[in-house]
């Protein structure tokens, strides 16, 4: 059961790193699906959604299936845990996000029954709706599916 | 109030890269404190514990004052909310951790006044009490100090 | 993906109902895997191990997978929210539980893709550790496998 | 203090059993007060409020009288924890809500003294606002009145 | 409806005030029963279990009755919330409380039928395990009884 | 580390005492700086917004420092956790508050290196929205600044 796939720190990397700086290691892209995204919002549908309609238009869960779509919601919610630490809300505790997202499925796990897991990450800021009146935030949110 | 170091992001990284991954930007050493830990347990006073110890020993915070005492403990449950998404218990919920943390102290802001923050960060596992039966885990909590 | 099998509803009559007490509806026992069993006391540790070993014994979720072992103690968990309403404690908040608990594993919905899904169902009593002090509490959680 | 009537276990058969599901056992309707109702939506204000006007109409509490709206409202919040799992919230979350409900009002306990006591269930689906994206909740809450 | 009787006032005032400190209004011991006392603990079982001693001591709750049990158990777990603020959880947040408290029962409405309630306060530092690095921390909880 | 002032205690008291109520010990009102206030709603973001808006009027805090504006918020916040007592919530759980706030700027340790530390408190009712349908409600937060 060891991993061979960090998903969780590949999907906050690519979160958090900027476009010119470089990954700290080689990443073999076709073991895994990736794709990223932007979010800035007071609004926690709004942020949970950007996600789910990136990871759809990128092919990465299928659509018409419920069971992938539990998989990713749990793990949206549990890395905005990390992102609103305490409370899963925005705009009704007067803070607003500026969050960049990525999320990564791949199978993690070197036992081939463990199979595919999902990972969600998001870095960027929270504050008060003022600019620059805020600090970063993480949140990473794991889930098999 | 532009933001001129991220110390959320460096304090993730240190926690998350391994000894032979590189940093993915240069990093001026003079204009930060930092330091790092690990910590394997079932038990949340021991996990708190373990990040006060290192961060009083190598000089982050001066340790009769409880004004950095307390924007340290902050930090510190903000970060464990990321790490346990949800409730802030390990061993009661049956489940046990293995972290590395890292805590950067410095002023992240261009504006003087801004003074100094402390950033704390975990990255590592979370899971079943059994070897293997876990996934990843980050958490980030940043305050003023 | 109309669901064809209420998991949930089977899962929380079995722990609800007495031996003596029919269930209110046929049930095809071909196409479901279930399990019963109880646990009284103060240590949450207890009550998820309990019903972890019950599933494990008769043969619900396969042992060396992570996968089911993570789907299985997320339902534990949501089941156990209904039954603490609000925090996942029991004995540090002083109060005690006597629960039956019943665990369905099957394929709830219509569509082949669906795959298998488990239900975790609590019902019985939360209290102070005085017997009679106590009233009714249902939990039930419910995820993809 | 024995319990010779089971509020919770009835109001969880009465939202949970369809209108051609027999219970399990007789019930002495002369010693119950009860009413049910059905709500769906994405507004937690809408769910609560429809069980109060249930509640009121069909007399179970008087209206003018705090005390007995008061119980009422924590026995709903405490079913609501079951049916949302660890935070209260509805449409925030991206989640809607398709539910069954029943109230209960009666002296459970054998000693004359414990008085009256209110049990409210929940049981119906939550889940993505797109039909059939949804799994099976339930809720039980239980205030003395 | 209206109050006549603050008791959620009164008992924060017995439990915050010092010996030497007058209450700044007169107040007609014969219209309510009230008790106090003092805890120190990181265990929230014993500031629980101290507070009901207290109050069963001195008669505010009839023992053998679990409803009145149940008043006022939830009005300590409401009380504590205030102290806590987010988790409660004291000893394994490696946190220490240091509380006086108060507990009034008596009618605090104009209305006969709104009958008795009952209001539990404490006051009191929260903090480190280490003397000094504390700060205060106010709670008060109320339920019909 | 002895406190020489309970600010808690102070802004507490401010926010409970009707204006012909004496304060129960002499102040001296240059060593503190206070400010107080009103607020009835069903929306969090206005009995947030109110509080920040009071303070900066009343110059406790310098508007463009974030470090400040990020000390009063996590204050407001905890204190906001005892008023509703389990989840940051008002008028999406069908509850309204009308609360009296104060807020307390000084320094409370006898130790220079201390600093200034900022109290939140609020006193009010929490209830229905129906006039009379509410009962009492206190909380404190408290912070380094």
């Amino acid at each position: 059961m060891t991993q061979k796939l960090y998903i969780g720190k590949i999907a906050t990397l690519f979160a958090m790193l900027d476009d010119d700086e470089p990954m700290p290691f080689e990443l073999d892209l076709n073991s895994i699906s990736i794709c990223k995204g932007k979010v800035g919002s007071m609004n926690m549908q709004k942020v949970i959604s950007s996600v789910e309609t990136a990871v759809k238009r990128n092919g990465l869960i299928k659509e018409g299936i419920y069971r992938e779509t539990h998989a990713l919601y749990h793990a949206i919610l549990e890395a905005l845990e990390g992102v609103t630490r305490g409370q899963l809300s925005i705009g009704e505790m007067m803070r607003t996000v500026g969050l960049r997202f990525a999320v990564v499925r791949a199978k993690p796990y070197q036992e081939v029954k463990e199979g595919e897991w999902i990972a969600v990450a998001f870095y960027g800021t929270i504050g008060a709706p003022v600019k620059g009146l805020e600090h970063e935030a993480v949140g990473l949110g794991i889930n098999h599916i």
